[in-house]
């Protein structure tokens, strides 16, 4: 049976404050918890109406659907939640290509740069303390499991760019033309804010701007959203490996 | 004052079997309502709570926020709603690159399809009819204004391609690596649904297929969110016509 206890726990799991403080957080649906079962991180519990997992009984609880409806934060719940630890991140390799993030705040946004790392190979992904929470169950949710495969750190950005010996590359409306650009298979990649791109402090330590130029011809059109900048960004990074 | 009558159409106007019989739509917030505004785009009705816009007096009526609050869709209303006319489809031009969507659902995917279509100076999205409606109020929120330079049609898009006398692109998960294969600057693209992909009666007459490949090396990566693999697919169509 699920207590009172247990959905106090689950509930405050919705706020970064109770995850940090409790290293645990909440993953909902059959395939997100499975893909974390696969993985190096750990189970705390599992609360499921079905029997499918690979999961130890002693921490597993079966649960009826009325009581997946008490825990769960999503509309239409499905079949199960689990409350796995948030593992310490590992130290950021300091080979290959990085994703940084400056300050981007949706959920959906970051979900989506994860499962683009992971689609692009890029094993580390760090972003500064005032960037959404990985471990926001909206987060979980987009990354589609992708977390499980990508080593995220919060640091302090500014200091980790300047012990940095590579380039840092930003994405800017007025940089070079990435298509032209000389593009390195090593560096850090800066991308900044929904409304308001990358800070002044981190600009100031770019070391090179670049820009996916606009084709249309109107001056109206929005600059891309940032998902779609780290895309194409990523995705002209990766090309020149394979041409080369 | 905002009578019975105004809101019962407004309302109405959320689904699409009216938008379609009445021909008219939606825009909510000051950037998107100018920008519909300063297009070709025709004006029924303005109601605003400021007499912020351009508009002509006869067409504006001044409401108060709490008449907004009982017309607005939104969380939070942002100060005006305005109701203008679905404009009749343009002819799709047959020269240059056609994006062609085949049962695209969601409406933040294809909002991002179109503001990506605009970014990189597509003129013509061909969309089959069970794509999701391009005046659906999330839509036309989400293309921030595109929607007002992007020519989109709802067709049957198995007829559409056999009268085409190009390429046909399709994006599958094993065909031709896009950054080797030689793409020209006309041609139609087709991307499909969400879960599904292109479906096998579109798949039939599609002349080249394309992928994106993956460079991390998981086998339970997800394939790519369409939006972003538009991103990508636009990106390389475009960045051979600067190199060439």
């Amino acid at each position: 049976m699920v207590t009172k206890q247990d959905i106090k726990l689950i509930k405050s799991l919705n706020q970064k404050k109770y995850r940090q403080k409790l290293e645990l957080f909440t993953v909902e649906g059959v395939k997100g918890i499975k893909e974390f079962l696969n993985s190096h991180y750990k189970l705390n519990r599992l609360y499921t109406t079905k029997q499918i997992f690979e999961a130890p009984s002693t921490k597993t609880l079966e649960i009826s659907e009325n009581e997946l409806k008490k825990i769960s934060s999503l509309k239409n719940p499905n079949t199960a939640l689990a409350i796995f630890e948030i593992p310490k991140s590992k130290n950021t390799n300091s080979h290959g290509l990085i994703v940084a993030l400056d300050d981007v705040r949706d959920p959906g946004n970051l979900g989506t740069i994860i499962r683009l790392c992971d689609w692009y190979g890029i094993k580390d992904l760090v972003c500064n303390h005032s960037t959404v929470d990985c471990y926001n169950a909206k987060v979980v949710q987009a990354t589609m499991g992708s977390l499980t495969r990508v080593n995220i750190t919060y640091i302090n950005l500014v200091e980790f760019m300047l012990n940095y010996s590579g380039d840092v590359f930003g994405t800017y409306m007025n940089g070079e033309n990435i298509y032209s650009a000389d593009l390195p298979n090593e560096g850090i990649i800066v991308l900044g804010n929904e409304a308001n791109g990358i800070s002044a402090e981190i600009s100031s330590i770019i070391d090179r701007r670049i820009t996916i130029p606009q084709f249309g011809k109107s001056k109206d059109t929005e600059s891309l959203n940032v998902a779609n900048a780290t895309a194409i960004v990523l995705s002209e990074f990766r090309r020149r490996t394979i041409e080369t």
